[in-house]
């Protein structure tokens, strides 16, 4: 069974909440997660709790996962400073080529369409490039994503007033897209050093 | 045994001559390998013929392919303009999912340092990832690359006066690299529908 | 009066139309404009003639500008082949300084909404910067474009069905913006060669 | 006289070396001169003092200037954490308006060559971008910068085991690229709010 980690910076809630369907679809296609939050470098007084992320992701969520879900929303177009933070904390097991292989996946929200959500997977994308992660972009062959404005790059969402908009439509799409992600974390379970055992 | 498309945007040589060192680590590596140019679109007056390049990349040699491994020298900090019309030529494709799955990895070649490498290999990643391929970052986990003065998101590499410099450095990068490659290649080969036979 | 080239890569007349627009708001703000297209290299077969941008933009439109206004589709989250065959046309003036200091601002469309509209104002920012050009950016503090969906890098605006939706409130965002652009333009005359006499 | 704020990310010093080169030369041409540190969001415990840049940059100093420097180490192809918090940390401002105009430039370090030099200018030039900065890049009309492996997008420089490797060769290009930015922020005094009386 592949071992998938969300990790999601999230300030106000709208990222926890998407970690929470994502975390609810890849459980159903099979998959066992873990749903982290980086801790906050900024802002600190705005954090607002949320259900299942109430753990601060560790080196050991990355040791253990065949693959990456990393959330963060668009700041300045950017990633968030919190998010930036986490990656740092773990360049050292990065360099020493731990997470190689592991796919992964970006996702990203803002308050505005086009507010530096391409920018923010792009962020994203070059960390787990640094990483030597398998990246898995959801691609214009998938017209969920076009129905719903995403991107090709990573999953990427326009909150409304700062929430998760038509879960039902969010659901649509991440079940769309993550049975692939399962495939190919599947498929290449022989290739990582956190291989799990045949199943 | 995989079969991969080396298909490079060439002016004046460098590209060729670097798709003819990938092509030969490939094929040592086990791999099937075909070397193809994009058309060129403009400067067509400079384009020197290469001999294992010469035959044009067709949207045969796309469909056959499990891997790509797409080469643009830097113009202007962007891909060529000619690779971005072969990009263009096979959109539809693309969209009707042709490509999904197969790996990928960047190359890009410039004059100077910093003049635009991470632009081009970034344009070409983009490009991977609107096709749904697989993307399979170099990675600053691989000491060859940063000993080569590479980045962690695609092949790259300094021309000196238009030429590779010492490409018994860049056969050692590459030889580092494409293991890695062809076993993620291999690893998948059930998620294309280019699906070749088990072995 | 500052003179501001606007040339567009237009396929389906998409941009053509946001061209004249654009033409539109710089007349009333008082700037002298030149209309032009970029010569097609690929699917030259779908191009539709546009009323005012009959003319191929040239190396003296180039030279003869204050400013630049470029305007690119979203292919594949980049811009068009024919704009890239365009700037490489005139790598050699950009290198020797010939449009150092020339204000610019980049201009994207696309079918979908987050389908590269980014990515390419990232393109043509990057050229801009190897021009030497200043980069005049929208801003998040211009709410037109916030209000509109567009993004801070450059105008960028979704297409339906391959037209220019609200062609009112496109003017309105573009009249919002110009006028700074221009204000730019004017303040800088003194800094290029291509200076016009004091008004 | 134009006034210039310097504010940069520095773990181990380097940047904060170049931020005192970069001050001389400013000074050189007749700028007055803040150089500033943002505060360290991590790693805080490796932080070394440096003799000008020891006070935080705070939101007077941003709106005291007329043109920022900005800069920051790669780590893993992105801007530091701690940059991206102090740009969080003014988001408000840069919304009003408060920053419309300032000219811009990115300033940017890494260990190995490509190691995300082009990454963290395209970080901080699309942070510039949404505060509505006019962005000055040094653009490849500048042979010094060429000559030095820099990029056209922003300043930047391969460290040497961590240090300035001659500074005599960044010195001299800080004076040919400085001396173009004081002339564009001297010539757009008149578009800022935080206007310096006319000299």
């Amino acid at each position: 069974m592949p071992k998938v980690l969300i990790v999601v910076s999230s300030l106000f809630g709208a990222n926890a909440r998407l970690a929470e369907l994502t975390g609810d679809v890849l459980e159903r296609l099979g998959a066992e997660v873990r749903l982290r939050r980086v801790p906050e470098v900024v802002f600190a007084d705005h954090v607002q709790p949320s259900a299942k992320t109430e753990s601060l992701a560790s080196a050991e969520d990355l040791a253990w996962a065949d693959g990456f879900v990393m959330g963060s929303p668009s700041h300045t177009g950017l990633l968030s400073a919190s998010m930036k933070a986490f990656i740092d904390t773990h360049h050292d097991a990065a360099v020493a080529g731990d997470y190689l292989n592991k796919t992964f996946v970006a996702m990203a929200t803002s308050g505005f369409a086009h507010a530096g959500q391409e920018g923010v997977v792009g962020n994203l994308n070059a960390a787990a490039a640094a990483w030597g992660c398998l990246v898995v972009p959801p691609s214009t062959a998938d017209s969920t994503i076009n129905a719903l404005g995403g991107n090709p790059y990573g999953l990427s969402f326009v909150l409304e007033r700062g929430k998760v908009s038509s879960p039902e439509s969010v659901v649509w799409l991440l079940e769309a897209y993550f049975a692939r992600f399962i495939a190919v974390t599947k498929a290449t379970a022989t290739l990582r050093s956190s291989q799990t055992p045949a199943e």
